[in-house]
């Protein structure tokens, strides 16, 4: 256990990290770590890519949410699980219950993009549609969870959940070193901060010489300005960003102090940069890349002075986006 | 060597492309074998993704043209080399070319894909546009050839492009394995047969029990119809196909006596299928696949139930398509 300014910074250790990444072997796919070399001439430095956009439901959610629902017990398994999620931790959590089969209820926006919505009734989950603006995500699946004695499974606050997006970086780390890289810095984008924070849990015990940082959307900076005041700061109420995976109001109870003891900063992006990003990757990666997926690769293009690194790893997170928004991003320019 | 119906089918042989492999190890990228639970539940079988969307210039043509060009004399490289292409090949040519600081031109039509076009000037190389309806890219090219003293880079009829083209199946072979999968079929898409033929050379020494198939666009299906006739047949001159990469005339004089001996034989497949393929590559694999790149994904998709293998390949050869008309085919459903 480490302690920084009084607050327990370790409630998931790097041992945690190493047995998800033992319960999620051959589920879970070990996506690749790709570098471009038309990307590195433009970013004038080595850039590696690691795309979960081709994890299993299209992000990296379903490493954490498998994680989590491989530990329950019987009883647990049979009286189901309920989550509440924009779109990618829905369907992590539903992919997961599906090949676990335990029954899952998700709880999502009535605005929630089509294809996550879609994609996590394919996967056989229950979905409750919910009016972001006049009802309580927290109190729907609460309630549920209370009167049918389903579990709750949180997108970020819960030490499993973290441990099990933190299965990244260990895959991150030995595939830098197998390709004969030392990374001198890695991007994660940032919502509610499980992902950065598990990676930087990963990275500190296996390339500890590697900076982690975090990216968001300008409007949902929370983390950023987090780090640099030393405590969990909110975003405005009214906040919009095209981001729809990254939305969430403040950085978490769990993972701020893991953030905050293993980053080395937070990088804010404008909403045009993180366009520019998808459509690089559209271009010349040739993966397709969600809004939420590109603030990484989006923090290079637009702090590209401030980013010291001449090796840099960038973690491309999701990419499920609706082809009319899609189509009207690539086309933009 | 060996001989059938008393022609030579192995101008062309596994240790011309182990031998190209060691060419091209650490410039070209060896892309992953990916596989997607989505894809394998909807095709109802497990499928193997070769991406050589990832590879450099965004197609498998790279492959070939280093192989070819890392083999030039000083003089020839000196002199610099000429090449014909829509697209990919150009751009193939064109990185070799840069990697290996030669000069190069590259004869285009005039209504080559945009993008094709763009990134081939962005390699350095200098590119020719001609009219396709009034010139001879032959001549133009053979001209420049003959008056420069250019070496000409055929894009399929030349041992060193097809043994290059066929590394890409020295690593399926290698990656199978490594991934515990013995492949029953592998589909792979078919311009002039180059691509096709050297990986048929590969998996017949790796993976003998492997079938290959080619697929072709229904209005080129020029290799299908001469693997049962057993001889080249051509396509209409007026043929059209969405599939710029695949609008070869007739199979290879080179590559064709190959692809009879290795070959189980040819799909072909509708503009239709090519496009549902290239929706399906971008709404659940997240990569961005081009038409010609998605006909081997179009053949599962079309001809699913007379292709009997549990365990199927499929090269995606490319990923380089203008943004509005992939605007237009993703948003088409």
């Amino acid at each position: 256990l480490a302690w920084r300014n009084g607050v327990s910074v370790t409630q998931v250790c790097f041992e945690d990290v190493e047995a998800a990444g033992r319960r999620i072997g051959g589920v879970a796919v070990q996506t690749p770590l790709l570098e471009n070399d038309d990307i590195n001439s433009l970013l004038k430095r080595r850039v590696l890519f690691k795309p979960e956009c081709l994890q299993v439901t299209g992000s990296f959610k379903f490493r954490g949410a498998y994680n989590r629902l491989a530990q329950l017990s019987d009883a647990e398994r049979a009286a189901g699980v309920v989550a509440w999620s924009s779109g990618n931790h829905a369907q992590g959590v539903a992919a997961a219950a599906a090949k676990l089969s335990i029954p899952a209820i998700i709880v999502m926006p009535s605005d929630a993009p089509r294809v996550k919505m879609e994609n996590t009734k394919a996967l056989g989950a229950t979905v409750l549609p919910y009016d972001r603006k006049t009802e309580s995500r927290e109190e729907i699946a609460t309630a549920l969870s209370v009167e049918r004695g389903m579990v709750l499974v949180p997108s970020f606050d819960d030490p499993h959940i973290i441990a099990g997006q933190g299965t990244a970086g260990i895959e991150i780390a030995a595939q830098a070193k197998e390709a004969g890289v030392t990374l001198d810095d890695l991007i994660v984008c940032c919502g509610g901060g499980g992902l950065v924070g598990g990676i930087s849990i990963a990275m500190k015990a296996l390339s500890p010489q590697t900076r982690v940082f975090s990216s968001e959307p300008m409007s949902f900076n929370d983390t950023a300005r987090s780090l640099a005041a030393g405590e969990r700061l909110g975003n405005a109420p009214d906040a919009e960003s095209i981001c729809d995976a990254l939305l969430a109001p403040m950085p978490g109870k769990m993972t701020f102090p893991i953030n905050l003891a293993n980053l080395s900063g937070g990088f804010a992006v404008s909403e045009e940069a993180v366009k520019e990003a998808m459509r690089l990757a559209y271009k010349t990666l040739k993966l397709v890349v969600e809004p939420g997926g590109a603030v990484a690769l989006a923090a290079l293009i637009e702090h590209e002075k401030t980013i010291a690194g001449d090796t840099v790893g960038i973690v491309l997170s999701g990419g499920n986006v609706d082809p009319a928004l899609y189509a009207e991003i690539i086309g933009g320019k």
